[in-house]
Protein backbone atom coordinates (compact mmCIF):
# COMPACT_ATOMS: atom_id res chain seq x y z
CA UNK A 1 0.00 0.00 0.00
CA UNK A 2 1.39 3.57 -1.07
CA UNK A 3 -1.88 5.13 0.06
CA UNK A 4 -2.38 7.91 2.94
CA UNK A 5 -5.25 8.57 4.57
CA UNK A 6 -6.35 12.46 3.82
CA UNK A 7 -5.32 15.01 6.98
CA UNK A 8 -8.39 16.78 8.69
CA UNK A 9 -8.90 18.83 11.13
CA UNK A 10 -9.14 16.23 13.93
CA UNK A 11 -5.81 14.72 12.53
CA UNK A 12 -3.39 17.36 12.14
CA UNK A 13 -0.99 16.92 14.61
CA UNK A 14 -0.73 20.50 15.98
CA UNK A 15 2.17 20.26 18.50
CA UNK A 16 4.90 17.93 16.88
CA UNK A 17 4.25 17.68 13.70
CA UNK A 18 7.14 15.39 12.48
CA UNK A 19 5.67 12.54 14.77
CA UNK A 20 2.71 12.68 12.71
CA UNK A 21 1.95 10.23 9.79
CA UNK A 22 -0.94 9.46 7.38
CA UNK A 23 0.51 6.70 5.43
CA UNK A 24 -1.68 3.65 5.55
CA UNK A 25 1.18 0.97 5.54
CA UNK A 26 2.20 2.62 9.02
CA UNK A 27 -1.06 2.43 10.02
CA UNK A 28 -1.71 -0.95 9.48
CA UNK A 29 1.35 -2.45 10.65
CA UNK A 30 0.64 -0.59 14.37
CA UNK A 31 -2.99 -1.65 14.17
CA UNK A 32 -1.17 -5.31 13.24
CA UNK A 33 0.91 -5.32 15.88
CA UNK A 34 -1.20 -4.76 18.88
CA UNK A 35 -4.90 -6.34 18.89
CA UNK A 36 -5.52 -4.25 22.39
CA UNK A 37 -7.39 -0.83 21.28
CA UNK A 38 -9.51 1.82 23.27
CA UNK A 39 -12.74 2.54 21.60
CA UNK A 40 -14.15 5.93 22.56
CA UNK A 41 -17.71 6.76 22.16
CA UNK A 42 -20.47 9.20 23.40
CA UNK A 43 -23.42 8.58 25.40
CA UNK A 44 -25.66 11.62 26.49
CA UNK A 45 -22.85 13.90 25.78
CA UNK A 46 -20.65 12.29 28.05
CA UNK A 47 -17.58 10.39 27.19
CA UNK A 48 -16.66 6.40 27.45
CA UNK A 49 -13.78 4.48 26.84
CA UNK A 50 -13.63 1.45 26.64
CA UNK A 51 -11.30 -1.49 26.01
CA UNK A 52 -11.60 -4.27 23.73
CA UNK A 53 -9.63 -6.47 20.88
CA UNK A 54 -9.19 -5.50 17.15
CA UNK A 55 -8.27 -6.82 14.06
CA UNK A 56 -8.11 -5.18 10.74
CA UNK A 57 -9.24 -6.82 7.48
CA UNK A 58 -7.96 -4.64 4.71
CA UNK A 59 -8.55 -0.94 5.16
CA UNK A 60 -10.92 -1.74 7.83
CA UNK A 61 -10.91 -2.20 11.44
CA UNK A 62 -13.01 -4.66 13.54
CA UNK A 63 -14.06 -4.93 17.32
CA UNK A 64 -16.78 -7.13 18.50
CA UNK A 65 -19.07 -7.93 22.12
CA UNK A 66 -21.78 -8.99 23.68
CA UNK A 67 -25.15 -7.39 21.86
CA UNK A 68 -25.86 -6.12 25.24
CA UNK A 69 -22.96 -4.64 26.44
CA UNK A 70 -23.35 -0.58 26.89
CA UNK A 71 -19.86 -0.59 24.72
CA UNK A 72 -21.80 -1.86 21.77
CA UNK A 73 -25.29 -1.06 21.48
CA UNK A 74 -24.38 2.10 20.07
CA UNK A 75 -24.32 0.37 16.64
CA UNK A 76 -24.60 1.82 13.59
CA UNK A 77 -23.77 5.41 13.07
CA UNK A 78 -22.12 5.78 16.07
CA UNK A 79 -19.32 8.09 16.07
CA UNK A 80 -16.02 6.68 17.23
CA UNK A 81 -12.60 6.84 18.15
CA UNK A 82 -9.66 4.00 18.04
CA UNK A 83 -6.73 4.08 19.61
CA UNK A 84 -4.06 1.37 19.57
CA UNK A 85 -1.00 2.40 21.84
CA UNK A 86 2.35 0.15 22.06
CA UNK A 87 4.40 1.58 24.70
CA UNK A 88 8.15 1.00 23.59
CA UNK A 89 10.14 2.71 26.42
CA UNK A 90 10.77 5.88 28.80
CA UNK A 91 13.23 8.59 27.75
CA UNK A 92 15.02 9.74 30.50
CA UNK A 93 16.33 13.45 29.71
CA UNK A 94 18.84 16.07 31.51
CA UNK A 95 15.13 18.21 32.57
CA UNK A 96 12.19 16.94 34.00
CA UNK A 97 10.42 18.72 30.52
CA UNK A 98 12.36 16.73 27.92
CA UNK A 99 11.27 13.61 29.63
CA UNK A 100 9.44 11.64 27.47
CA UNK A 101 8.19 7.83 25.92
CA UNK A 102 8.80 5.75 23.09
CA UNK A 103 5.15 4.92 21.27
CA UNK A 104 3.74 3.51 18.09
CA UNK A 105 -0.22 4.86 18.03
CA UNK A 106 -2.88 4.77 15.53
CA UNK A 107 -5.94 7.04 16.46
CA UNK A 108 -8.82 6.36 13.93
CA UNK A 109 -12.07 8.14 13.56
CA UNK A 110 -15.61 7.84 11.74
CA UNK A 111 -18.96 6.17 12.10
CA UNK A 112 -18.52 2.50 13.41
CA UNK A 113 -21.15 0.16 10.91
CA UNK A 114 -22.38 -3.03 12.16
CA UNK A 115 -21.62 -6.09 10.15
CA UNK A 116 -25.25 -7.72 10.29
CA UNK A 117 -25.00 -10.97 7.71
CA UNK A 118 -24.25 -14.33 9.91
CA UNK A 119 -22.18 -15.49 6.94
CA UNK A 120 -20.24 -12.47 6.91
CA UNK A 121 -19.88 -12.25 10.89
CA UNK A 122 -19.26 -15.75 11.17
CA UNK A 123 -16.02 -14.74 8.27
CA UNK A 124 -14.90 -12.07 10.31
CA UNK A 125 -14.83 -13.65 13.92
CA UNK A 126 -13.14 -16.55 12.04
CA UNK A 127 -10.41 -14.30 11.07
CA UNK A 128 -10.44 -12.87 14.11
CA UNK A 129 -9.23 -15.69 16.32
CA UNK A 130 -6.94 -16.77 12.76
CA UNK A 131 -5.25 -14.13 12.78
CA UNK A 132 -4.04 -14.49 16.40
CA UNK A 133 -4.03 -17.98 16.15
CA UNK A 134 -3.24 -18.96 12.78
CA UNK A 135 -5.53 -22.01 11.86
CA UNK A 136 -7.55 -22.09 15.37
CA UNK A 137 -10.99 -21.44 14.29
CA UNK A 138 -11.68 -24.37 12.14
CA UNK A 139 -10.18 -27.06 14.80
CA UNK A 140 -12.83 -25.30 17.30
CA UNK A 141 -16.69 -26.45 18.12
CA UNK A 142 -18.77 -24.70 15.55
CA UNK A 143 -20.72 -21.64 16.78
CA UNK A 144 -24.17 -21.96 18.08
CA UNK A 145 -26.21 -19.68 15.77
CA UNK A 146 -27.48 -17.85 18.86
CA UNK A 147 -24.01 -16.71 19.98
CA UNK A 148 -23.69 -15.36 16.69
CA UNK A 149 -26.79 -13.51 17.01
CA UNK A 150 -25.94 -12.46 20.50
CA UNK A 151 -22.64 -11.06 19.20
CA UNK A 152 -22.01 -7.71 18.03
CA UNK A 153 -19.59 -6.63 15.19
CA UNK A 154 -18.62 -3.44 14.41
CA UNK A 155 -16.78 -2.07 11.44
CA UNK A 156 -14.82 1.29 10.98
CA UNK A 157 -13.30 2.31 7.85
CA UNK A 158 -10.09 3.18 7.93
CA UNK A 159 -10.38 7.09 6.42
CA UNK A 160 -9.59 9.66 8.77
CA UNK A 161 -6.89 9.53 11.29
CA UNK A 162 -2.75 9.20 11.88
CA UNK A 163 -0.48 7.37 13.07
CA UNK A 164 1.84 9.01 15.76
CA UNK A 165 5.17 7.52 16.57
CA UNK A 166 8.58 8.42 18.72
CA UNK A 167 11.50 6.68 18.60
CA UNK A 168 14.90 7.37 19.94
CA UNK A 169 16.60 8.92 22.86
CA UNK A 170 16.15 12.15 24.92
CA UNK A 171 15.89 15.49 22.55
CA UNK A 172 17.95 18.12 25.37
CA UNK A 173 18.74 21.71 25.19
CA UNK A 174 21.96 22.47 24.06
CA UNK A 175 23.27 23.64 26.99
CA UNK A 176 22.00 20.75 29.54
CA UNK A 177 24.02 18.20 27.50
CA UNK A 178 27.33 19.51 29.90
CA UNK A 179 25.55 18.02 32.67
CA UNK A 180 26.59 15.23 34.47
CA UNK A 181 22.99 14.15 34.85
CA UNK A 182 22.64 9.88 33.10
CA UNK A 183 19.99 10.18 30.43
CA UNK A 184 18.76 7.85 27.92
CA UNK A 185 16.02 5.20 27.50
CA UNK A 186 14.42 2.45 29.30
CA UNK A 187 13.01 0.11 26.21
CA UNK A 188 9.77 -1.87 27.19
CA UNK A 189 8.43 -4.48 25.54
CA UNK A 190 5.51 -7.36 26.07
CA UNK A 191 6.69 -11.03 25.99
CA UNK A 192 4.57 -14.07 25.68
CA UNK A 193 4.80 -16.39 28.72
CA UNK A 194 4.98 -20.33 28.14
CA UNK A 195 1.36 -21.30 27.50
CA UNK A 196 -0.54 -22.57 30.69
CA UNK A 197 -2.98 -25.76 29.70
CA UNK A 198 -5.83 -26.15 31.04
CA UNK A 199 -5.92 -28.85 33.53
CA UNK A 200 -8.94 -30.33 32.06
CA UNK A 201 -7.30 -30.84 28.09
CA UNK A 202 -7.63 -34.25 27.38
CA UNK A 203 -4.23 -36.26 27.71
CA UNK A 204 -3.30 -36.31 24.40
CA UNK A 205 -4.11 -33.30 23.06
CA UNK A 206 -0.29 -31.16 23.02
CA UNK A 207 -0.07 -27.43 22.74
CA UNK A 208 -1.06 -27.07 18.51
CA UNK A 209 1.80 -24.70 16.83
CA UNK A 210 -0.55 -21.38 17.07
CA UNK A 211 0.55 -21.99 20.91
CA UNK A 212 3.69 -22.92 20.75
CA UNK A 213 4.71 -20.11 18.09
CA UNK A 214 2.14 -17.77 19.00
CA UNK A 215 3.55 -13.91 18.40
CA UNK A 216 1.31 -10.96 18.79
CA UNK A 217 2.15 -9.64 15.55
CA UNK A 218 1.34 -12.34 13.09
CA UNK A 219 1.74 -10.93 10.06
CA UNK A 220 1.43 -13.41 7.43
CA UNK A 221 -2.12 -13.49 7.02
CA UNK A 222 -2.32 -9.58 6.69
CA UNK A 223 -2.93 -7.43 3.54
CA UNK B 1 -7.76 1.87 52.01
CA UNK B 2 -10.69 0.03 52.32
CA UNK B 3 -13.01 2.09 51.15
CA UNK B 4 -15.39 1.49 47.73
CA UNK B 5 -16.32 3.54 44.92
CA UNK B 6 -19.99 4.17 44.59
CA UNK B 7 -21.99 2.26 42.01
CA UNK B 8 -23.36 4.87 39.38
CA UNK B 9 -25.12 3.78 36.09
CA UNK B 10 -22.14 4.46 34.76
CA UNK B 11 -19.90 2.17 36.36
CA UNK B 12 -22.59 -0.61 36.76
CA UNK B 13 -21.78 -3.49 35.00
CA UNK B 14 -24.03 -5.22 33.27
CA UNK B 15 -22.56 -7.98 31.41
CA UNK B 16 -19.98 -9.37 34.03
CA UNK B 17 -20.83 -7.95 37.41
CA UNK B 18 -18.80 -10.74 38.87
CA UNK B 19 -15.25 -9.26 37.03
CA UNK B 20 -16.21 -5.53 38.80
CA UNK B 21 -14.86 -4.21 41.35
CA UNK B 22 -15.24 -0.71 43.39
CA UNK B 23 -12.54 -1.20 45.97
CA UNK B 24 -10.30 1.63 45.78
CA UNK B 25 -6.85 -0.61 46.68
CA UNK B 26 -7.88 -2.56 43.60
CA UNK B 27 -8.21 0.16 41.55
CA UNK B 28 -5.14 2.19 42.76
CA UNK B 29 -3.12 -1.21 42.28
CA UNK B 30 -4.03 -1.28 38.75
CA UNK B 31 -3.48 2.54 37.97
CA UNK B 32 0.00 2.51 40.29
CA UNK B 33 1.12 -0.66 37.70
CA UNK B 34 0.38 0.97 34.39
CA UNK B 35 1.23 4.63 33.85
CA UNK B 36 -0.22 4.22 30.29
CA UNK B 37 -3.68 5.68 30.23
CA UNK B 38 -6.57 6.56 27.93
CA UNK B 39 -7.93 9.84 28.23
CA UNK B 40 -11.26 10.28 26.36
CA UNK B 41 -13.00 13.58 25.86
CA UNK B 42 -15.85 15.31 23.76
CA UNK B 43 -15.36 17.69 21.51
CA UNK B 44 -18.58 19.18 19.27
CA UNK B 45 -19.97 16.00 20.58
CA UNK B 46 -17.29 13.73 19.14
CA UNK B 47 -15.39 11.61 20.81
CA UNK B 48 -11.44 11.66 21.09
CA UNK B 49 -9.58 9.48 22.58
CA UNK B 50 -5.70 10.44 23.61
CA UNK B 51 -3.44 8.42 25.05
CA UNK B 52 -0.96 9.33 27.90
CA UNK B 53 1.08 8.46 31.26
CA UNK B 54 -1.24 9.13 34.66
CA UNK B 55 0.41 9.16 38.12
CA UNK B 56 -1.41 8.51 41.02
CA UNK B 57 -1.55 10.88 44.69
CA UNK B 58 -3.77 9.26 46.92
CA UNK B 59 -7.68 9.62 45.72
CA UNK B 60 -6.55 11.54 42.12
CA UNK B 61 -4.92 10.61 39.09
CA UNK B 62 -3.05 13.66 37.28
CA UNK B 63 -1.76 13.95 33.77
CA UNK B 64 -0.43 16.90 31.46
CA UNK B 65 0.55 17.90 28.28
CA UNK B 66 1.21 21.01 26.57
CA UNK B 67 -0.97 23.82 27.02
CA UNK B 68 -1.21 24.03 23.26
CA UNK B 69 -2.57 20.47 22.74
CA UNK B 70 -5.96 19.66 21.35
CA UNK B 71 -6.37 16.97 24.16
CA UNK B 72 -5.22 19.27 27.00
CA UNK B 73 -6.68 22.65 25.89
CA UNK B 74 -10.76 21.32 27.02
CA UNK B 75 -9.27 22.11 30.83
CA UNK B 76 -11.01 22.72 33.63
CA UNK B 77 -14.44 21.12 34.03
CA UNK B 78 -14.47 19.21 30.83
CA UNK B 79 -15.98 15.58 31.52
CA UNK B 80 -13.45 13.08 30.84
CA UNK B 81 -13.22 9.08 30.71
CA UNK B 82 -10.38 7.30 31.92
CA UNK B 83 -9.26 4.06 31.11
CA UNK B 84 -5.95 2.16 31.90
CA UNK B 85 -5.52 -1.74 30.81
CA UNK B 86 -3.15 -3.72 31.84
CA UNK B 87 -2.97 -7.15 29.19
CA UNK B 88 -2.31 -10.04 30.83
CA UNK B 89 -2.80 -13.57 28.54
CA UNK B 90 -4.73 -14.51 25.68
CA UNK B 91 -7.76 -17.38 26.80
CA UNK B 92 -7.70 -19.98 24.08
CA UNK B 93 -11.31 -21.81 24.72
CA UNK B 94 -12.89 -24.87 22.83
CA UNK B 95 -14.95 -22.57 21.18
CA UNK B 96 -14.78 -19.08 19.34
CA UNK B 97 -16.92 -17.38 21.89
CA UNK B 98 -15.29 -18.13 25.03
CA UNK B 99 -12.02 -16.98 23.82
CA UNK B 100 -10.99 -14.38 25.87
CA UNK B 101 -8.37 -12.07 27.29
CA UNK B 102 -6.84 -11.91 30.79
CA UNK B 103 -6.74 -8.27 31.65
CA UNK B 104 -6.64 -5.79 34.85
CA UNK B 105 -8.63 -2.46 33.92
CA UNK B 106 -9.66 0.75 35.38
CA UNK B 107 -12.52 3.51 34.15
CA UNK B 108 -12.33 6.53 35.75
CA UNK B 109 -15.50 9.13 35.04
CA UNK B 110 -15.47 12.34 36.28
CA UNK B 111 -14.62 16.22 35.28
CA UNK B 112 -11.03 16.96 35.06
CA UNK B 113 -9.59 19.74 37.20
CA UNK B 114 -6.76 22.17 36.39
CA UNK B 115 -3.75 22.40 38.66
CA UNK B 116 -2.84 26.37 38.46
CA UNK B 117 -0.34 27.15 41.45
CA UNK B 118 2.78 26.77 40.26
CA UNK B 119 4.57 25.49 43.47
CA UNK B 120 2.20 22.17 43.28
CA UNK B 121 2.21 21.50 39.54
CA UNK B 122 6.38 21.67 40.44
CA UNK B 123 5.33 19.35 43.32
CA UNK B 124 3.21 17.46 41.02
CA UNK B 125 5.84 17.05 38.16
CA UNK B 126 8.43 16.12 40.69
CA UNK B 127 6.38 13.21 42.11
CA UNK B 128 5.40 11.94 38.55
CA UNK B 129 8.89 11.48 37.34
CA UNK B 130 10.07 10.17 40.83
CA UNK B 131 6.94 7.93 41.02
CA UNK B 132 8.68 6.45 38.06
CA UNK B 133 12.02 6.67 38.76
CA UNK B 134 12.41 7.30 42.68
CA UNK B 135 14.68 10.26 43.25
CA UNK B 136 15.84 11.04 39.76
CA UNK B 137 13.77 14.68 39.66
CA UNK B 138 15.72 16.39 42.21
CA UNK B 139 18.96 15.43 40.37
CA UNK B 140 17.64 16.91 36.95
CA UNK B 141 18.50 20.68 36.20
CA UNK B 142 15.87 22.70 37.30
CA UNK B 143 12.52 23.56 35.16
CA UNK B 144 12.26 26.83 33.43
CA UNK B 145 9.72 28.70 34.86
CA UNK B 146 8.14 29.18 31.43
CA UNK B 147 8.37 25.50 30.95
CA UNK B 148 6.39 25.18 34.09
CA UNK B 149 3.70 27.48 32.61
CA UNK B 150 3.50 25.49 28.97
CA UNK B 151 2.47 22.63 30.67
CA UNK B 152 -1.69 21.84 31.65
CA UNK B 153 -1.70 19.78 34.41
CA UNK B 154 -5.23 18.11 34.86
CA UNK B 155 -6.27 15.97 37.43
CA UNK B 156 -9.21 13.83 38.43
CA UNK B 157 -10.93 12.64 41.66
CA UNK B 158 -11.10 8.95 42.27
CA UNK B 159 -15.01 9.20 43.19
CA UNK B 160 -16.99 7.27 39.94
CA UNK B 161 -15.75 4.49 38.15
CA UNK B 162 -14.29 0.72 38.75
CA UNK B 163 -11.83 -1.80 38.07
CA UNK B 164 -12.75 -4.82 36.23
CA UNK B 165 -10.63 -8.14 36.32
CA UNK B 166 -10.30 -11.31 34.37
CA UNK B 167 -8.10 -14.24 35.21
CA UNK B 168 -7.41 -17.69 34.87
CA UNK B 169 -8.14 -20.38 32.30
CA UNK B 170 -11.28 -20.67 29.95
CA UNK B 171 -14.99 -21.21 30.97
CA UNK B 172 -16.40 -23.91 28.33
CA UNK B 173 -19.62 -24.99 28.31
CA UNK B 174 -19.41 -28.73 29.75
CA UNK B 175 -20.02 -30.70 27.13
CA UNK B 176 -16.94 -29.13 25.11
CA UNK B 177 -14.66 -30.71 27.45
CA UNK B 178 -14.73 -33.84 25.87
CA UNK B 179 -13.71 -32.46 22.54
CA UNK B 180 -9.57 -33.54 21.94
CA UNK B 181 -8.94 -29.14 21.22
CA UNK B 182 -6.02 -27.64 23.15
CA UNK B 183 -7.24 -24.82 25.65
CA UNK B 184 -5.64 -22.73 28.19
CA UNK B 185 -4.13 -19.39 28.66
CA UNK B 186 -1.23 -17.39 26.59
CA UNK B 187 0.51 -15.19 29.27
CA UNK B 188 2.09 -11.97 28.13
CA UNK B 189 3.39 -9.80 29.87
CA UNK B 190 5.11 -5.84 29.89
CA UNK B 191 9.20 -6.20 30.02
CA UNK B 192 12.21 -3.65 30.59
CA UNK B 193 14.70 -4.19 28.62
CA UNK B 194 18.54 -3.35 29.31
CA UNK B 195 18.56 0.56 29.34
CA UNK B 196 20.54 2.25 26.27
CA UNK B 197 22.72 5.04 27.43
CA UNK B 198 22.52 8.83 25.30
CA UNK B 199 25.76 9.11 23.16
CA UNK B 200 26.40 12.28 24.58
CA UNK B 201 26.22 11.16 28.26
CA UNK B 202 29.47 12.46 30.25
CA UNK B 203 32.01 9.63 30.51
CA UNK B 204 31.50 9.67 34.16
CA UNK B 205 28.03 9.52 34.32
CA UNK B 206 26.91 5.86 35.49
CA UNK B 207 22.96 4.53 35.14
CA UNK B 208 22.12 5.54 38.10
CA UNK B 209 19.85 2.56 40.72
CA UNK B 210 16.48 4.38 40.07
CA UNK B 211 17.28 3.26 36.40
CA UNK B 212 19.04 -0.10 36.47
CA UNK B 213 16.56 -1.30 38.96
CA UNK B 214 13.41 0.58 37.02
CA UNK B 215 10.79 -1.61 37.05
CA UNK B 216 6.74 -0.66 36.21
CA UNK B 217 5.12 -1.08 39.54
CA UNK B 218 6.92 0.78 41.45
CA UNK B 219 5.24 0.97 44.45
CA UNK B 220 7.42 2.12 47.87
CA UNK B 221 6.40 6.31 47.27
CA UNK B 222 2.64 5.43 46.78
CA UNK B 223 -0.16 5.79 49.57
Amino acid sequence: MTESLTVTDRTRLRRSPKRGDFDLTTICTILDAQPLCSVGYVIDGKPYVTPTLQWREDNHVYWHGSSASHALRQGEGTEVCINVTILDGFVLARSGKHHSVNYRSVTLFGKAFKVEDPAEKHAKLARFVNGLFPGRYEGLRPEHPQDLKATTLLGLKLEEGSAKVRSGGPNDEEADYALPIWAGVIPVHLVTGPPIPDPRNLPDVGAPSHVTNFQLHHSSDRS
